[in-house]
């Protein structure tokens, strides 16, 4: 079995694709047409698998945010695991979005949910409990070859309420990035990228600059580009040569590209624009 | 309907119990005798199903955390569900021990998940993206009279990494602290404790003294009692008169007093043990 990020890398680079489709199914936001005559999760599976189909040729890595699933209940969480599963057949990594965090003993509990099934390649996970919270999540990803995320630096507007708090020479988030290059430090592929990546909002510009210095060998999962304001050109300082060191998640700007019934063939269009932004990243 | 904080400052009184049961079914710690001859799965439900029999007329509250089940799919998941509805029929309080955090839009996906339903009654969230992570789960626990308990101080060892940081005049964890007292502050109810409750490690002793002061109307989620190593008696701080301010997580020590038949017995035994080391609360 290859590294994750190894695997990552070279899915990215094969279809010149840095995006990570964000599968955020937002219910109100679905188009009418998918809406009719069903349940709402069948909705939303139906309106997925859709997604998938029109764009998975064109992308190495979707992202289902777990929250739009439990939303309702036990039957979401079996859509969670069917859409999943279509992903993987589809040959897309899937990375699970949950944010998880806990003390140690349930992190184990955590990291046996995401990270032992073949349809889950990547998890990401919440640093506020530290190290021992953190370690868990490294033995099963390191055992399994899954990857993960770990929040640094959030794309949201209160995003630095705590996280820029400045603590001795540094800010808060820039001592989480210490420590997540310190965690991810053993874990390493051939790449040179660790199994343990950053999540770094696409919001706050110089910070990429500052955060690609902290965390050479994290992978960034950047969100906010699109629907949150960030733009492609600025997101680049986070990029190694050949097209490495990132990955950038879009998620409305491609699911809800256009809301009438040729909703899956304009996330296609959506996507590939998309793709067509970074071009220059591949080129560095 | 009766506010969050009332209902539970009346129900822990009226049994005389500042207890919070952690429902946390660790598989490999089920009884032997529970586990033969079913799944995994249904031996957790049949282990609970029993304790929550055993001890429902002892006990207020008790915290079910969704990682053990979420580790065994879908079906865990509807597994959860039906623990939830059983303790509900037993007339407990339900907190959701899940410490979801995520940006606005996802927090408000998180919010119906688990704010909505009559199974549930409260839930653990995660501070680290700042207010607007924060904003969503007021809004659905006060529409629907629910309540929160956010992270402030953790129990694990390294919880200190980042919570304890000096930033400014104060520690991180205090930040958290003045920032879930501000935003709780809009949401009290006739007992003047606010449905934005707080999660403080008892195995910081001196920090439940100080953070008490911070957040004087937030009821505290107090775990490591037991298991992880905090005394009873030490933590009577954190309480004030009449045994209101405070709720005590106790899990490993009472689900598994016992690895033999008797395991249900003598869960209940050891809550009542536990209830009686904090009867001085009441007489304060």
């Amino acid at each position: 079995m290859t590294h994750f990020s190894d695997l990552l890398i070279q899915k990215t680079k094969e279809k010149k694709t840095p995006i990570c489709l964000g599968l955020d199914p937002h219910f109100n936001m679905l188009p009418d047409c998918i809406k009719k005559g069903k349940t709402e999760i069948q909705a939303i599976k139906d309106f997925l698998f859709e997604i998938i189909e029109a764009t998975h040729d064109k992308v190495a890595i979707c992202k289902p945010n777990i929250a739009f699933f439990e939303e309702w209940g036990a039957e979401g969480l079996k859509v969670f695991e069917e859409v999943c599963e279509k992903a993987k057949e589809k040959e897309l990594l899937v990375l699970v979005d949950a944010k998880r965090g806990d003390i140690g003993s349930t992190c184990e509990a955590y990291a046996r949910a995401f990270l032992t099934y073949p349809i889950y390649d990547a998890l990401t996970i919440n640093p506020y409990f530290g190290e021992d919270g953190i370690k868990p999540f490294l033995k099963y990803a390191s055992k399994n070859n899954k990857g993960l995320f770990c929040l640094v630096k959030t794309s949201n507007p209160t995003g630095g309420e705590f996280q820029d708090l400045m603590a001795g020479e540094y800010l808060v988030h820039e001592h989480v990035a210490h420590a997540v290059s310190r965690w991810g430090a053993d874990y390493l592929g051939e790449s040179k990228f660790s199994l343990l990546g950053a999540v770094v909002g696409a919001t706050y510009i110089d910070d990429i600059h500052i955060l690609r210095q902290d965390m050479p060998s994290q992978i960034f999962l950047i969100p906010g580009y699109g629907a949150q304001g960030g733009k492609a050109k600025d997101l680049f300082a986070a990029f190694y040569k050949d097209g490495k060191g990132a990955i950038i998640n879009s998620s409305r700007k491609i699911l809800f590209a256009s809301k009438e019934k040729d909703f899956a063939a304009k996330a296609r269009e959506e996507l590939i624009a998309s793709n067509e932004e970074f071009l220059p990243i591949w080129k560095k």
